[in-house]
């Protein structure tokens, strides 16, 4: 399984999936009751009981959100190997992440563990597997907070059960064109699922990239979260491939027209917000996936909307910058992995 | 003296300087009075007196509008060789034309003749006198409407006197950003001159170009029309001069963005309207001209002022083109000038 953001395949549609499992200890507080001290603790134990095989401790390394510069934790936000919340609970908490960082286990989040695995293209089946791999492995040594009839139990209750949310990342960007979403949006929450932003809860679908997860956790198997999950990408997969077949029918030349100017742009632009950014990179990475644009590879594309986010911006150009440095900094990666124009 | 598109000098600012005389002859009704038989009558009485000289047989020839397609005729309009009045007479109009494209004496225009000289660059003085010299020469061998009083007589009370027009056609990329080109029309119209678009009275100043002319033809000498005109002119250029420095020191990232996105749309769009094409073609203009931009020439750009428009581009095309084939055949034209994407 190929971490998403280097993967080289040309994944039409589908970024990534995700799937994420909650777990608590038992009789231990949730994290948001624990103080810094225990909350450091807590860490220890289930580090020991993740790191008692040979495998997880070649493979894996802990990071402590206490021990690290702001930036460097945003910047694993921004890959989405850790959540908003871990970063808010920075005084106590710490992740397990595998070399490939594919693997992200998240402890003192909401829940004391949050163990994720995001990977590469429409997977969500050998990503489950993975990830109920590492779960079992967990829960031979420690003693999970579980209920007969509730099943896992957690902080919120929209977690309780399976304590499982799996997840898609789309890039749909013809339905947006057509302004198919709003439709989509209210079918899908019909069948108890969810669409968020490329950064999860709350936020905005920037450059047409969707999350689409279950909503529902409780009185359903994971096997049926997961395949009803399925089905309804599929569709909407479908979709969009048809809507960007019309679209070349009826408005090739406009479709080419936004498409190479965008590239243009990023070629050339001196100043780059965040926003205006990620809808250019929308429209040259449906390019590319039409065949339109041939000379652009998706994995530098998938880079670009990490390496362009704030944090990794300024981790990469090693300094403090200011909004509109930012704006320069991020004007001149883009151009630089995109064979544009040199101003130096 | 130099055509003003072929010219290869950058000429910061101005783009031509233009001299035109009115001219008719005594006892002849003007232009709108004349049937079309009399009408090619007088065109065959002054190409008569024009061509009596071998240097005028040799460097000049005649163009009959009545004998052309439209879009020939409405190519030359849009390199400033004939005026839109010529269109509208053409079947009793023509104009004679060197070989550099300089001089045009249109013929039954609203007079019977209009005499222009446009030239490369802030030449005011030079190419009066080239009018000046063939005004003399036609004046020798036939006998012009004249008033010891009033001067020479015209169709339009407006040209009477000299019959003279100076204008320069002037890049103000800076002014008009800086809002400040509504001040400078009224202080110009209140020293009796007057600004306008590209295409002259009553267009629009797309592309940031400008022409500015005498608006008093009577009581002042050729020559204090001329040095009234030159006088307000080079302040203009000292002024847009100025603003582009200020903007390079207030906002130079800024100033860059705006330059190197035109050029890179301009390098990658697919379709692009007159409009468009225009004001991203002076963004670049002004890049080139403050040497942010070093790889394009602006000799190219003063011929893509004339091949973007309808019938020229038409004409280059070869083919009879609808407003979206002409938006596909511009993109097109304007990414091979200057060397940017190849779709083909």
């Amino acid at each position: 399984m190929k971490n998403w953001i280097k993967a080289d395949d040309n994944y039409n549609v589908v970024l990534s999936s995700r799937i994420r499992l909650a777990r608590n200890l038992r009789e231990i507080p949730f994290p948001d009751k624990l103080s810094e001290e225990t909350g450091k603790d807590i860490v220890k134990n289930i580090e020991d009981a993740f790191y008692s095989s040979s495998y997880t401790e070649e493979n894996y390394k802990s990071k402590y959100l206490w021990m690290n510069e702001e930036l460097t934790n945003r910047a694993y936000y921004e890959k989405h190997l850790i959540s908003h919340k871990l970063l808010g609970n920075y005084k106590k908490s710490a992740f397990i992440l595998d070399n490939d960082e594919v693997v992200s286990i998240m402890l003192n989040e909401e829940d004391h563990i949050r163990l994720q695995c995001i990977t590469s293209g429409f997977n969500l089946d050998e990503t489950y597997d993975l990830a109920n791999k590492l779960d079992n492995l967990l829960e031979e040594k420690l003693d999970y907070a579980f209920d007969e009839k509730l099943g896992y139990l957690t902080a919120c209750p929209t977690n309780i059960g399976t304590g499982l949310r799996a997840s898609v990342m789309l890039h749909l960007p013809a339905l947006s064109m057509n302004n198919e979403m709003v439709r989509i949006l209210n079918v899908v929450g019909q069948v108890g699922m969810t669409i968020r932003g490329l950064f999860g809860e709350g936020s905005k679908a920037e450059g047409d990239l969707y999350q689409i997860s279950n909503q529902v956790t409780l009185g359903l198997s994971e096997e049926e979260i997961i395949n009803n999950l399925k089905a309804v990408v599929a569709q909407i997969i479908d979709r969009e491939q048809w809507s960007r077949q019309q679209l070349m029918k009826g408005y090739k030349y406009e479709l080419q027209d936004k498409v190479y100017r965008s590239l243009g742009v990023l070629r050339s632009a001196v100043l780059l917000n965040s926003e205006e950014c990620l809808n250019l990179i929308s429209n040259v990475r449906m390019g590319v996936e039409m065949g339109i644009i041939k000379d652009v590879d998706v994995q530098v594309l998938n880079s670009l909307l990490v390496e362009t986010q704030p944090a990794t911006l300024q981790l990469i150009s090693n300094a403090k910058l200011s909004e509109k440095d930012r704006d320069f900094s991020r004007a001149k990666l883009l151009r630089k992995s995109l064979g544009g124009n040199d101003l130096d």
